[in-house]
């Protein structure tokens, strides 16, 4: 698509939801959580685990990480999880390449415009997700649910918008 | 930034909010519009108005177009508005260019991954916008506010997210 055919697109009638999210105290009613990553010894044994269920070599992956994630609930019971980013660069071309998740298996790129794209393609959906930053201790990201069995008939399903505010300074 | 540095960012604990939007029935509690964009004539005199200004030929722009916009309320008194956007292509590399709005002046670039990036900077603030399409007929768009006058002490103020869903056909 060029930026002719981007514009194009804009016209028409279009029925808009926003949501708005400030960086000062009080918030929404918003889902929040707080979220922790850590990097991963490349003789971790989930990293090596991953690795080996896609029959990849887990030194050629590139930061691998662990998200762990809780929701704030007034419940005990809080929500919460972790997930395992194993990024696998393209030996020519760093910019892309492939991300392991226990899920499965997607790819990413990351764009002139400094936007990392993460797309995972499963037999019943698909999900796109964008993150960038709006400074280094503030980061954004949507992540898009299509569902469908057939590429041809997906359709959207739902987006989530995240804003990610750093609560300490990254671990060396 | 390379994938490298991009990645390395990720490490940390962050404090993540998230909104959810449905693309089914009931939505949540967010504002919710109808928008609709416009194609203008190269002799619109709103159009010749804003080149003028900024002592631009109106025949270099593409696709210049009217927005207007009017949200869902239970008031009589809608909050409504419009807003021109005047696209002029840099001659030799149009995915990028400059933006002309009644408000000022700011730069776009179609990223590699078909994102459109607008950046509007004031004398008080500056805007960033990001626009792309989950198909067709869904459109996403975050709009950052940072605050200070000067660039180096410039703080994210706020994140506005919008999914937009064509509700009519484009017009030729």
């Amino acid at each position: 698509m060029d930026i002719y055919q981007f514009l194009e697109l804009f016209v028409g009638r279009w029925r808009s939801q926003r949501s708005d999210h400030q960086f000062g105290e009080g918030n929404g009613s918003d889902v929040r959580s707080v979220i922790e990553i850590t990097v991963l010894s490349f003789d971790d044994p989930d990293l090596i685990n991953i690795c080996q269920k896609h029959g990849i070599d887990p030194n050629t992956a590139i930061q691998p990480m662990k998200m762990s994630w809780e929701e704030e609930s007034l419940s005990s019971n809080k929500p919460k999880g972790h997930a395992l980013i194993v990024p696998i660069p393209d030996p020519s071309s760093p910019q892309k390449g492939l991300i392991l998740t226990r899920q499965g298996k997607g790819t990413y790129e990351l764009g002139t415009d400094e936007a990392l794209t993460i797309q995972t393609v499963t037999s019943q959906n698909a999900i796109e997700e964008r993150i960038w930053y709006g400074n280094p201790n503030l980061r954004f990201r949507v992540a898009t649910l299509l569902q469908g069995d057939q590429a041809s008939d997906r359709r959207v399903q739902s987006s989530k918008f995240y804003s990610e505010i750093r609560s300490t300074a990254p671990k060396a």
